[in-house]
């Protein structure tokens, strides 16, 4: 998510090490010792400005959250809407998500989420798409043995490439909605903020769940 | 496709053995022999009134093409239709698609299609539709090594459903479409009837090409 830059994040992030990791590979396996209680870690990767990881932690008590972000700003301005919430079951990481594995130990993410990814429709930047092979294997190597993906997108060319990019991957589909809003699975769904605005224009929400053999 | 029945239609394929296989069976790894030219075999399951299968045997001559239809009503209406045609790489087959690997050697179809199959939407029909696993099994049965399947359908819970069965079947993605008539893949698109009435309607085509390991 682009943002204009704050001159305030920076500051917030480096002011609050307790809620925002900004050097994550320091908790390398020993994510679990930021929270309260020793339980289940579930990763979103993207989480925006966190409507989505925030509703999680909120609704799922029962497991640990981590949003992790690339923008410093958007990274700060989810820190801080979490701040009064003080969760116990919630931290953030601004950090690159290509650089999973030196800031998570293997097995140690429970559940991966993926929301409203950039799509990055132009084929020589496939490898961008946090749905290209190199990601899937980076996310193999920190999830448990046959971890699960959440991914929602609105966008159609991203929906299409993920499908066939995590078909051939190997991963075995748990679940396809082409239109989650319109669908018994959005009982239980959490809203991103894209999501919001893109669902009150009528466009479909598409979501895929698949876990790793 | 369920048509009301016709009188005229089974003494019709009873008097066309020519252009119309009602006993499958007897042709089981001779189908070349239907054909003025020993060519790779595609296969339609569910053609209804042929217009699908029709086009294709007209826009590829380099291929033999069968097309496959329980009703007898519909299976009469495309062979009619193609009679004046002639075409030397066009075969019909009024047959029920369940018996596929009685009517087929092994490795003898090259490709096959399915295109607006009936959804049976519920859940306890689940086993009718033409991506249940056991009509998997049996078209990778007389499908070649890493025989390819395309399917098409307007029926957005069938593709749902359809997406999952393949690919837990162990099937592999080389292409999904989630609006066909707006993407490249159109270019060479052959239309069924069903296809240009639902797409006049503004409705997307999804369509999935994948292949078995």
């Amino acid at each position: 998510m682009r943002v204009k830059h704050k001159k305030w994040a920076d500051p917030y992030l480096e002011s609050h090490p307790e809620t925002v990791s900004i050097n994550p590979t320091e908790y390398k396996g020993k994510w679990q010792n930021r929270f309260e209680k020793d339980q289940p870690l579930h990763l979103e990767v993207g989480m925006g400005k966190g409507q989505f990881i925030i509703g999680m932690a909120q609704k799922y008590p029962q497991f640990n959250f981590i949003g992790l972000e690339i923008e410093s700003t958007v990274a700060a301005i989810a820190a801080k809407k979490a701040e009064p919430l003080a969760l116990p079951n919630l931290t953030f990481v601004r950090a690159d998500g290509a650089g999973l594995d030196t800031y998570f130990a293997e097995g140690e993410i429970q559940q991966l989420y993926l929301n409203f990814s950039d799509p990055w429709p132009k084929t020589r930047h496939e490898k961008r798409r946090l749905t290209y092979k190199s990601f899937l294997t980076n996310y193999q190597r920190v999830l448990v043995d046959q971890g699960c993906i959440e991914m929602k997108t609105d966008n159609m060319g991203l929906f299409e490439y993920s499908l066939q990019s995590l078909n051939n991957y190997g991963m075995l589909f748990d679940g396809v909605w082409l239109d989650l809003h319109h669908s018994d699975e959005q009982e239980d769904n959490v809203e991103t903020e894209y999501e919001q605005k893109f669902a009150a224009k009528g466009q479909p929400i598409y979501k895929l769940r698949a876990h790793f053999k």
